[in-house]
């Protein structure tokens, strides 16, 4: 165990709970602070979750948004990364329990995020999978391409109908981007491919339950996405809600919608982590933190990213649940811990959490973006330039940026899909024969 | 059904099941050849299999050598694709039978390809998985990165030894590559990632029953390899069988090894499509073929590519299990149905296939490669150099090649892994607690 003495044994231990935008920032944060960071993830990646849809929708492949938090922090001394699951918090003993082993901590920060909420109806989800990991990604990828391989060979018109819709729930920015971009497959890059069917009449629906799309951004944004998705040929549904769902069909208030094709990208549900608090959540299970972000009655706890249910301290609202916020979280609590150690604070005079939104952005298409920074407001082809510029500088690790635009110049110029396999255990539906010879 | 007609009914009906070299090659040779042409697998890409070893040790993404069959043959007027598992073959009444379907065929050109031979121990195929899809490289690559992140906190002594020793079984240019690689792995690529173990101490071993490595090759590159990949720290084991295996060992002759990681890359076993043409078999379950690479009594059905246990008629050699023979077999059946259906041959008078042998190679590591071309030898960084070329140029599509090239040169010049991703369910198993704290 040559190596062992690496990691500090004597200085505070912070655990990191998750390597998502606040985990990591919050352990890059604490690089020269005199304590012994421990990561802890049940999986081995940090993943870029804003270009998730793009791995979902055959642009990109995992490898190109994701990195091993190992790598990311294998720089950083003080700090070690531990593949596990969290299985429960020792509140008063101050030790994290995981699948496979425990740890003791004098901070502990929890960052495992929030995940989609099917409102109660969770057994909707083998229907409509979210997006919110790259296995769903895989899945959600695998389904929309088996569907074009099942309609070319499917002879009951009905069934064919309901392979060629695709149903997009929840009008976020995932939502849209998910929308414009099944869009763009079906009627720009693959028509060619099928010989039975004219992939162009696919139809997509993005539903959405308020009266507009992008509700975190400014409402000339939201009517501009969805002219431009309109545009494009998505039909966006406001005010509607999904009220039913079997296989093969989904349920919009009285409507009922052949579909075989349900991407769930709505509502907010915390990790089921945040129960191991014992401490106050809202109706979403996110943690209702303190200004500091730290739990009431731990001050040595604190929960950042979209786990917590925080109120920005100066404007009162709401912290969104994005990236940036994540990131912002993650360095705030770093840095009011490094404060307290060389003992310029203490709990009680801890600083409390501001958000700085430098502003809100989403993609529509090729070339279709709509972005809000500050009090401007950026469409079409610059927002698009905006967002494909910004989204690249944050990536993370160098190749990966120079691979995610050479795939984006690829695919828009072209309009091919990158990474158009059907992978995982083949899980076709056995359908009513239809002869090729017909 | 707009487009039905561009796939001609009333010409003659070329099935081609598999879409591997032999069938994907086979089907772009018929391109200008008045038939209807039907590839059908049960995958939806075509695969580059000899680069599937970097994909299993986290080099290049699935997408990187990979192929959607549909956009390869997307131009072909003549031919359609359908992803369909085959189920049955009518030899009397010339129909094949789908999971999903059924189609006649005038000429059937079966290329379903084989796996690694367990030889009659198929239980031992969930401890040593073989490589031979994408899913099975993404589940190596799983497994090794895994063993990294168990051993990292394994307390025990022996169990952490058996999660650093990486079994190899078979010494064919799989083999010899997966094995130079796990060695460049664990010595270069992660040492860093890692505190409490030191992976560079990891243990590769290379197990071949027979008494060298390539056999395929000269016996010069034999030692070659053995040399190479001994001095960067494989145990090359030659004349050593696998006597055994269970969970956490395998046998070697008399002596048990305890590793967590066996990767088998040995023996040939024909795909059991094979057994539906109820025709001679080899003992590999290969289709003993006619010098045409037809089907014994079938004249209208050829084996071809790696399910053929095929003879060339120049030298009397058996054809080899490779690429770029497989290629060959695929084009010497589409110029015989070419030549049948213009009526410039008969099946008596069908010419006998020979295999142009443009020479073997294999890598080993960075930088070192063997190649044998006719009677020339190349060994070192230009074999190397030479690998690398002609590796990226038979690569399909060029957006592929331009992204190979480009990992490679990062990973080869910063001995940085591309995708070194655990996804899939996560199939950690419960250690013995290991507190970190100690």
């Amino acid at each position: 165990m040559d190596k062992a003495d690496i990691v500090h044994p004597h200085r505070p231990r912070v655990v990191i709970i998750g390597g998502g935008f606040a985990g990591i920032n919050a352990a890059k944060a604490l690089r020269d602070v005199p304590v012994s960071v421990l990561v802890a993830d049940r999986r081995n990646y940090h993943l870029f979750q804003p270009l998730l849809y793009q791995v979902a929708t055959a642009v990109l492949s995992p490898a190109d948004i994701a990195s091993p938090i190992r790598s990311i922090l294998k720089d950083q001394a003080n700090a070690e990364v531990r593949l596990a699951e969290l299985t429960d918090i020792d509140l008063a003993r101050h030790e994290v329990r995981f699948n496979n082993g425990s740890a003791h901590y004098d901070y502990l920060i929890l960052a495992t995020g929030a995940t989609h909420s099917y409102f109660g109806k969770d057994d909707w989800e083998s229907i409509a999978p979210g997006l919110k990991t790259i296995d769903d990604a895989l899945e959600i990828r695998r389904r929309i391409l088996l569907a074009f391989e099942e309609a070319e060979f499917e002879a009951d018109e009905e069934t064919r109908r309901g392979d060629l819709t695709f149903v997009v729930v929840g009008g976020g920015p995932t939502g849209v981007e998910l929308a414009g971009a099944l869009m763009e497959i079906a009627a720009r890059t693959i028509p060619h491919d099928f010989r039975y069917i004219d992939t162009t009449t696919a139809r997509v629906i993005l539903v959405e339950a308020a009266d507009r799309l992008l509700q975190a951004m400014p409402e000339e944004m939201s009517r501009r996405a969805e002219q431009e998705l309109t545009e494009m040929g998505v039909e966006v549904r406001l005010n509607s809600l999904v009220t039913g769902m079997e296989d093969g069909a989904v349920y919009i208030g009285e409507e009922r919608l052949a579909t075989a094709n349900v991407i769930w990208a709505a509502g907010v549900q915390g990790s089921p982590a945040a129960r191991l608090l014992k401490s106050d959540l809202d109706r979403a299970g996110r943690v209702m933190v303190r200004p500091d972000l730290s739990v009431s009655g731990h001050p040595e706890i604190f929960v950042v990213g979209d786990l917590a249910h925080a109120v920005d301290s100066v404007t009162g609202a709401p912290v969104p649940g994005v990236a940036p916020a994540a990131k912002q979280m993650g360095e705030f609590v770093a840095d009011v811990i490094r404060r307290e150690i060389v003992g310029e604070i203490t709990p009680p005079t801890r600083p409390a959490f501001a958000y700085h939104d430098k502003g809100t952005m989403a993609t529509i298409g090729r070339f279709k973006a709509v972005a809000a920074v500050g009090k401007r407001k950026f469409t079409g082809t610059f927002a698009w330039l905006l967002w494909s510029l910004i989204h690249i500088f944050f990536l993370v690790g160098f190749r990966r940026r120079v691979f995610v635009m050479f795939s984006w110049i690829w695919h828009y110029a072209s309009f091919h899909k990158g990474a158009r396999l059907i992978t995982g255990e083949p899980r076709m539906k056995i359908k009513s024969p239809r002869n090729s010879e017909e």
